[in-house]
């Protein structure tokens, strides 16, 4: 056992500074001071360069070829899978494009934002069209004769394929489309919410939802920061949400999103804690986490009954006259420019065109030059509308900007998973309704903690959802979710 | 110039890691949840091994050998000096050795907790005994044939020997204990504060005091934690405080102690940021800045006169019914165990105790069976009281327990630093009362910014002082002071 034994030790001092590198992005967004941008940026380069150094570190491949695998549990084959997995993608990387990646994309986030803030689709595209040519070329590298796209879309969820999800998505996508317009000639629109919530009322409201989901203080904290997020894994595992006083949904929504993420991560087997097994084992199954907590769970009827009684003792009014109009008002589906505004209707839309426009712009077919052109006709067919300005349409996301591609469409797959996991969970809890009703989610977080959350990388992402669920994950538990749910709220 | 830039490079990197490793520490005081500790131990381990591994790289002795001095300017040539010293002191270590000392004191500093808890000097004695021993066996590596004590408080003080600290000491210590019998003797008892001081006014107070003494917030942060302290260099340095809801000093001295610590950090020339310059040369001139902000500005009859009426403003009263009383209350001599309640006049008698103590621990001359007799033996002749129990006495401080020996004259001969740069001063900032009694001390640390601070670490500590004074930094000036000052408030 020694290689392995070896491995392992090096491993977990990898992740340990792993970890102090998300620390340090957490700071970055919460506490950090104002003047300290250019100091920090040094300081996670140099972490950084320790960082690739171990990853590349020859001595992993000598442990890999020597550790006798047939000497191993499940849990250390799991191991030496993922470790394999980074390893293999590290060396395949020349130093040269990782550090000229890091260096391009860095640029190309400040000119996005420039760009974005000026409505200059042209001040973006010269550094867009480099980003992609490097991720074309790190694809290349990466695949070694096989799809560019899908060795993209590997990092963020092993085993997918863009065939197998534009397969997917094409049965999703007129199913949504014809939904979207179903509701939009129902001529019912329900009332957003209206009124004044101050901020302290929504902090103690988020914390008491949190708790309520069943996140974990002593091994977490919920903080503020401009785009709410999670940061770290094993027993510091930390959340921000946001607060807007003229509307309270954002601010309790994305405290449950993050809640879910943050929960996967805390809920992980903790003898996997600073080893491969013990981060959350992709995009897709973090984001089924993150879904199935804010919609599912938190946008569902009998929990927006106790939320609607709640912020009216907490606020004075919960900005909807009655427990129904509430309801509405939290799942009113409504068109819209921007993904992360989007409803549950619209949101997958939204996915499946940066999935299709980026698939195309990695595969050559769609020169960068061409993008927001497509990118509007596309939107014009799904949504009905026109685009108005670039912050509204291409310019939107950060994603691109940071050689993000083939990140978009876990997104969606995590609503897939969320769709399928409600399914089992509504068998496995029967009381769901009566807990939610009363404002709790622990038996459903508890099942979900028992079923998807504590395996964390010990299993294959589908794998991983099909043993909680039982049956191969597929859209249909979703899209009848969505038709069921939306078919009742407007009369369709 | 390529070895130097090569060195200087690999420098800043070393340097930006530090920094990262401070970080985690602040963050483990003031914000880490509270079930992260072995994780956070675990991180940190990690981060230290690189750092260690960096200042034993062979490539630095390689540099250093290459280097031309002679085509340096004055910082190049400080910078080379820092270096140097740093990279001699980790070479002549064994790695045994590093990991021995950081195991056993990461043990003694637990057991010691457990000890001062239950009064048990029994349960420390044995770790302590083998801290001693690795103490002085990295003493015998570092001192190559000289004083093993001298090669500890090189650590951090460079240039300064037991040998001249302990004849200062030995001049101060007969004007200290006269002093103190006097005052005792004077028949004056001035009441302590008295009153109910919530903690949102006290932090109020905090961070107005910290700005008018010009504490820079875009490259700083002030927060609560147990033990108040200041983490960081260049432009991020946070500092913190404590609040006592019955007791309003402890927050308001402590927040100006370490407003000048991170004043002092964050003063410093910012070409010289995350470069062997960029931090406070010594422990001996940071303590006089936090001295002479927290002592000789914040406790003086001009500051406590605008203070007692901003916390009348604030909390109703300031706790002494007039600025007379309550400047008696702020300097109010008390007798008592712990060092760090101790006022300016019983301060540095504590700390000669623990100097002459752990130099003889060093030098063989006392064991460490017979160090609480010897404490106590010496705190009735010093203070003229029994020590009760442990805790109060050789139990009270952590510092020997992580191997910290040589650090405690350091604090002394910081308030000897204050007490000369006080006399400069008052010299060049005649209008100093002035600005104190409308509660303004920019002035004043502005001239400390520029006669001190921004030198970070070009001079030698003691050549720091004198360039700031005019004159060889001696005990006459602090002595002077403390004779004045109480003199006339007690009315000797």
């Amino acid at each position: 056992m020694g290689a392995f034994d070896d491995l392992m030790a090096f491993q977990r001092e990898t992740e340990a500074l792993a970890q102090v590198m998300g620390r340090l992005g957490w700071d970055q967004e919460t506490v950090m001071p104002k003047g300290a941008a250019q100091q920090r940026a040094d300081e996670m380069g140099a972490l950084e360069s320790v960082l690739h150094a171990r990853r590349t570190d020859p001595r992993v491949g000598a442990w890999l070829a020597a550790v006798e695998e047939g000497a191993l549990d499940p849990a250390g084959r799991a191991q030496l899978r993922h470790i394999r997995r980074s390893h293999a993608r590290a060396t395949k990387l020349p130093d040269r494009l990782s550090a000229e990646i890091a260096r391009v994309t860095s640029r190309a986030q400040g000119i996005w934002a420039e760009a974005r803030a000026a409505d200059d689709v042209a001040h973006f595209l010269p550094i867009l069209t480099e980003v992609v040519r490097l991720k074309r070329e790190e694809a290349s590298a990466l695949a070694e004769g096989g799809s560019l796209y899908d060795a993209l879309l590997d990092d963020y969820e092993p085993g997918a394929t863009a065939a197998g999800l534009a397969a997917m998505f094409d049965r999703m996508r007129p199913r949504l489309v014809e939904l979207r317009e179903r509701i939009m000639g129902s001529g019912r629109a329900p009332a957003a919410l209206s009124g004044h919530f101050p901020t302290e009322g929504q902090m103690v409201l988020a914390r008491e939802v949190a708790s309520h989901f069943g996140y974990d203080w002593r091994h977490g904290r919920l903080d503020r920061s401009v785009h709410p997020f999670t940061s770290g894994s094993g027993t510091d595992v930390r959340i921000t949400t946001r607060v807007d006083e003229a509307e309270p949904l954002g601010c309790l929504y994305s405290t449950l999103h993050e809640v879910g993420h943050g929960a996967y991560e805390q809920g992980i087997e903790p003898s996997y804690r600073l080893t491969p097994l013990g981060a959350g084992v992709s995009m897709g199954v973090h984001e089924s986490q993150s879904r199935i907590y804010e919609n599912q769970l938190g946008r569902s009827r009998a929990f927006c009954g106790w939320l609607h009684g709640r912020m009216t003792e907490i606020f004075g009014s919960s900005g909807a006259p009655d427990p129904d109009a509430f309801y509405a008002a939290v799942n009113r589906v409504h068109s819209g420019f921007i993904r992360t505004e989007a409803d549950e209707v619209h949101y997958n839309l939204h996915i499946m065109l940066r999935f299709d426009l980026e698939r195309d712009l990695i595969a050559g077919r769609l020169e960068v030059a061409d993008l927001e052109e497509a990118w509007n006709a596309r939107f014009l067919a799904d949504f009905g509308l026109a685009v108005d300005r670039p912050s509204n349409g291409v310019l939107q996301d950060v994603h691109w900007s940071v050689g993000l591609f083939g990140y978009f469409p876990t997104y969606t797959l995590g609503n897939v998973y969320a769709g399928c996991l409600y399914t089992a969970l509504r068998a496995a809890v029967p009381a769901l309704d009566d807990d939610l009703a009363r404002g709790h989610a622990e038996p459903a977080t508890a099942w979900l903690a028992a079923q998807v959350q504590r395996h964390g990388g010990l299993y294959l992402p589908a794998e991983t959802i099909e043993r909680a669920c039982g049956f191969a994950p597929h859209e249909g538990p979703l899209m009848d979710y969505l038709d069921a749910k939306f078919g009742a709220l407007y009369d369709l």
